[in-house]
């Protein structure tokens, strides 16, 4: 089986709680970020994404994270896998969004 | 003023309609792709995500693409610029998450 | 035929120069970026990297960017097409390595 | 000091030679990969680019390999680190790009 549902913990130390997948597979959650380019302190984040239901417990899934202490955006990608011993791991990569004041600057506006 | 509601249509040819956006920046939608890497035809495929609020109008943005038609999940992350005519136009990168069968493929997972 | 011998320019005003592809694909090259992140003056950088050599003229390409004006590295991935009309266009996808002081920091080193 | 001269290995077991590295950072060198999604038997590739020189040891580099069995061409960009005991570690993300027939096709030739 393949939900999101519960804490995840990354290798970074940033940690985030999901809450329940809703028929349609979407969820809300919350983001604690150990790491940040941002000036302000961290502060936990919203999120907000879905998740295929697929029955082999290997889906794939999505999330957006608002940050409350800074104006990017920051969403994620990745699949569950279920290893051997049954315990369940994320892969995911990034993208974060800053704000950048002009179009000529949006080149530079995503790591 | 910076509200993702409406119809946009990118230069692939690729439309998507977001409604209303809620006191937290979030919404859903429907993506109606142009192009696709997947076996079966396209479906439109719901959209969830959210936005800044910020009163510039220049807020960033992100959402997760639920692919119908396929194991995938997209996810972009944008923002919002007011053009000098007062023309809106949105800058997005995005990351598809194809599904896999096992982690030593994950390496290639994500276009 | 695809060579990439000549000047390029971009949408955002940055041209480069690649000088005599070899018979292994590899050439050198300076590229003059009309955008940055950096503190110092933009100067005109050296560029190295190698291109396949198809007979169709859609050659796959890549190459590296190794900025004088500041301690990061670019890298570009990208494709050569031939339009209709004869005129030859680059599509490429880079990114930007910024030298970031400890491994801690190295989640954000790249654009 | 930083000298990516030498046999490197990462996590999914794929292999680098780099052979000298000249005066101005420009290296070349071998790839071994360890993972591919190409249909043809993998073979060693050649690789090239080049490094920063910096004399803290900590410099960014870039480099592009030329598949020899397809007509890909990927890209890395990262930065070398010292640990603690003296170890040298090489951070790097990457850009596969993969031959398409045709710019329509273009969004989805880069992983």
């Amino acid at each position: 089986q393949c939900d999101l549902t519960g804490w995840w913990e990354n290798d970074l130390g940033s940690k985030m709680h999901v809450g329940t997948v809703d028929s349609q597979g979407n969820f809300t959650g919350e983001y604690h970020t150990a790491v940040s380019s941002a000036q302000k302190p961290i502060e936990p984040s919203p999120l907000i994404g879905s998740q295929h239901l697929d029955e082999d417990g290997q889906c794939t899934f999505g999330f957006t994270v608002n940050w409350k202490f800074s104006d990017s955006t920051a969403v994620f990608a990745g699949q569950c896998f279920a290893e051997d011993g049954g315990e369940e791991v994320l892969q995911s990569t990034w993208l974060l969004r800053e704000k950048v004041d002009s179009l000529p600057s949006d080149w530079k506006a995503t790591r």
